[in-house]
């Protein structure tokens, strides 16, 4: 019932980010803290200032308490789920121990329920699903919260283990400061537990004796003179721990003579500059907007912008979630469906290094980690322009207790200097001169996930033409310059997968479609870099291609110098 | 001497963009006006405002008359082509009859003695590099300024004629009306004289008949009810055309049957649109610098912005050339060469259609036509953004007077609300939680050209942590519904020769490189191309490596709310 021939899909259900790495990389843990220890954040994100640097981590500060559910689509609120929590606590499978909980969120409702699903309507039954870990099994729960029962309980029959906890995570880390081989091995280095700390490297099984039990490298680093930790690596030291049983199953300390990273010219703080950048100085420079954007947030999460419309949510594994994309057919003013859904269905970082510390290194950061607890409060001015919207996730702790990532997806209107359209007849031929041209305005919405020492920018942009673009920027860290140049460098803008999927084009007509693209980096460290490299992209687009009667922003009005604002410098520049 | 590990090269001596079309094209001569034609913009160009739209076509008004050459790479001035052409008026073998000019502009010196070659200093010899016609020969000069001599003279031996020219091409586009066959295939159509308009597509030799004359093909369009008479050809009316003799050589009408296409709903004016499109209305935006630009414009061409220093000019046949392209050392000041010239060598359009009436279009826009004159004025705020710098060119017409293309290239800083560098750091690890990030800024260099019915931007983008990206928008239009889905939609961004290069990367270092980057458009007409299509792009990079110690700006700074400007709504808004 999706009518669409845009050029590549009517729907995207996943978007793989392949992300081929050689630098070195070593995610930590996301944040994702309990209320109990970081009581400020569980039903409302706080205006907090860096003075440092002097800018605000956001703009408002939004109250989760007392928020209702308005689509569909909408995530979990605070109250639905400590709602959640109470039924799983007086669930008789859990009442003598309350499970850990891995993923407790939205299970939403069907295509076709939340299609025919009209502003007023009802909301159709409101359902989490929950995965929770109990005594090394997983049981996968779905909890209806109109008739407050868990609906559905299954154990996990299968191999495989749900996303881990900030306590799997912790736990893990602290382990080998009990290990007296690991002590030795610190001493050894002229290392102590207090100017060290672990963290742990992506999970995995590797080899029969880890089958059937959940275990995950841990590997320690050298804290001292630096906020950058990651670029001073123990290295060759790594330790293989049970999360259950939270003890060492392997040490291995290859590295003995490996000296550890001195830490100057590491730290990439702002305050820590001691000197600007040999250039000559800028000019403030901002994209200006006195009325205000364009685009208004209905209910929460509804986004309307030119011919657009769309639901937005926060999603703790995907981070960030596109719904129900539609533009208004630039003739006849319908509303038209482009993409069911749209997200990043994981990230997958394969060092496919042999060597003993390397080997494991096979990041799924989107599964086992979560991008949305990863994606922490964007820098306004910074990682988003002036007059940004910014928007927080709810998400469930360990313990089920809900908190708020806050200011973690930012929405703004981009303008940059681009031409939408443009064309000039020669006087010559044509009657008079024409010169015809339209500035190209789009809506970005944007995530930051900061993955260990890796940070992934995820923009998805909508423009007037109908097209949307899905951008990743990276920035991930080089180990140091003795990598440099070890591989080849090549960045794939994946047009080879666009012009396989453009020879569908015909077949794809009126159809649903399910669209995995892969997008691609291989990235090679070099001395720029370091400490912390310049951000590289990618990205690709969804074209409609035939899906209107003409060019859909042939009427758009140019701009005119008189429509424009009046800007002065601000006092203190 | 020009140490260097940019990725790809420290010198690109040429770009070709080839440009695969499939969809309706005819390209027109360029603009190429002789002075007594156009006086008022033979030595000044003057402010002209469009009445129907309300922009103005430029800002300032530059006195050509005065100049005077201030680097040694600056093009020629007003003074020096008409000296050039006093001294070929006097010149002997022209004594009886004054050649057309078909090409004046500067010859450069040696690499060497540019790069030697400071401020202050004399410059090298002023020399003119000339091709001329005269009775179907080809004659290549070298017109020295100082001796106001020709230095050089030879009469191409090998086949090839130079560039069309003005007069060249308006005199095709008349011969048919005076052939009684193309009158009558006119009548035919229930068109005449003077409702239908012809064109020169693509010169070029077919067939031994062809050899050793200057022939062209000539097609035709009616031109009643519409600005846009390309939406109108005469499909299958063909005519050659002896470019020397005025004659017709062959005459081919294949086309009778085919109706000409309606004019309905081929006008994109905005001053002709009856209904805006079903879309919300969006608030004004704009890139704001109350405090202006941050780059300075030194003896009218030497670009200085940031760590960037390079000389920016117009060219007749590439359109625009950056030269001496220089980045300043972030550790060290230095100033250190990147790239000495840079530009578009040719853009080549082969159709590939054995149709008798399409065969031939196989353009080569650059060399036939010229990029230069092509390159109309920009239009504020809707081709460049506010702020930016507007840059003029200076050519020669076909009688070797001088004539001013007015601000045909722009000059702005770029910030659309990406992110430089980030890095967050989880507090459960670092001692404490960081969030840094830096806005993205880059300085960007613009021709928007139109050849026909087709027009190309040409972006040269400086950042600041050094990368040069060369991007290209074309905007071709579709010939109708009927051509939609004919053939297959691909557009290469260019990586995988990129990566080809990248593997070269150790080999260049300190080495001169002459890069010839083919750079590709496929384009298949669809609906939304109707009847001026969205613009589409691609691109490549130059990326330094191992170039820099480290991230060139990490020691930027981030931008705070108080250095913004203060805007407010402008009256009329």
């Amino acid at each position: 019932m999706e009518k669409t021939s845009y050029l590549l899909v009517c729907l995207i259900s996943c978007l793989i980010l392949s992300f081929l790495a050689s630098s070195w990389f070593l995610p930590t843990k996301p944040e994702l803290p309990g209320c109990s220890k970081y009581a400020p954040w569980c039903t409302a994100s706080k205006n907090r200032i860096f003075s440092k640097t002097g800018f605000s981590l956001q703009h408002k500060s939004t109250d989760h308490s007392t928020e209702t559910p308005q689509h569909p689509l909408d995530p979990l609120t605070v109250q639905e789920i400590n709602t959640v929590r109470t039924i799983l606590s007086s669930y008789e499978p859990f009442s003598s121990t309350i499970p850990s909980i891995h993923t407790l969120s939205l299970d939403e409702p069907d295509k076709l329920q939340v299609q025919t699903w009209r502003k007023g309507d009802p909301l159709p039954p409101r359902k989490a699903a929950v995965l929770a870990l109990l005594n090394g099994q997983s049981h996968v729960l779905t909890v209806d919260l109109e008739s407050n029962r868990v609906t559905s309980h299954v154990i996990n029959p299968t191999s495989g283990y749900p996303m881990l906890t900030t306590d799997d995570i912790m736990g893990a880390a602290k382990v080998p400061f009990s290990n007296a081989e690991f002590n030795k091995s610190l001493t050894a280095r002229g290392l102590s537990s207090s100017n060290s700390l672990c963290i742990t490297p992506s999970a995995g099984w590797f080899g029969p004796n880890e089958e059937g039990r959940r275990v995950i490298r841990v590997q320690c680093f050298a804290t001292e003179g630096t906020s950058n930790f990651f670029m001073r690596p123990i290295e060759g030291l790594t330790l293989t721990v049970d999360l259950d049983k939270l003890e060492v199953v392997k040490f291995s300390d290859k590295g003995i003579g490996i000296p550890v990273p001195k830490s100057s010219g590491t730290d990439y703080r702002y305050s820590a500059q001691e000197k600007p950048p040999q250039m000559e100085p800028l000019n403030p420079i901002s994209i200006e907007q006195p009325k205000g954007p364009s685009f208004r947030i209905e209910d929460g999460h509804m986004v309307k912008w030119a011919n657009w419309e769309f639901h937005l949510k926060a999603d703790q594994r995907a981070g960030l979630v596109i719904s129900r994309a539609m533009v208004r057919d630039s003739e006849t003013g319908e509303l038209r469906n482009v993409m069911y859904k749209g997200f990043a269905s994981e990230l997958f970082v394969p060092y496919m290094d042999l060597d003993e510390s390397w080997y494991f290194k096979s990041y799924m950061d989107a599964g086992e980690f979560g991008l949305g607890p990863a994606a922490f409060s964007l820098v306004p001015l910074n990682d988003c322009p002036r007059y940004s919207y910014y928007m927080d996730g709810v998400f469930a702790a360990a313990d089920g207790k809900p908190f708020v990532q806050p200011n973690m997806i930012c929405l703004f209107e981009k303008y940059a200097g681009d031409i939408g359209w443009r064309h000039s007849e020669d006087p010559l031929f044509g009657s008079q001169q024409i010169r015809e041209a339209r500035p190209k305005l789009t809506l970005v919405a944007r995530i930051a996930a900061t993955v260990g020492n890796y940070d992934y920018i995820f923009d998805w942009e909508f423009q007037t033409d109908g097209l949307i673009r899905i951008k990743i920027w990276v920035t991930p860290y080089s180990k140091d310059e003795q990598w440099a140049g070890g591989l080849l460098v090549y960045q794939s803008k994946g047009d080879d997968t666009l012009a396989v999927w453009s020879e569908r084009d015909r077949p794809i007509e009126n159809k649903d479609i399910v669209l995995w693209y892969t997008l691609g980096f291989h990235h090679i460290p070099c001395q720029e870099d370091f400490p912390v490299m310049p951000t590289v992209s990618s990205s690709f687009e969804l074209k409609p291609v035939n899906f209107f009667e003409g060019n859909p922003i042939l009427g758009a009005a140019p701009a005119f110098e008189n429509d424009l604002p009046v800007c002065r410098p601000s006092a203190s520049s």
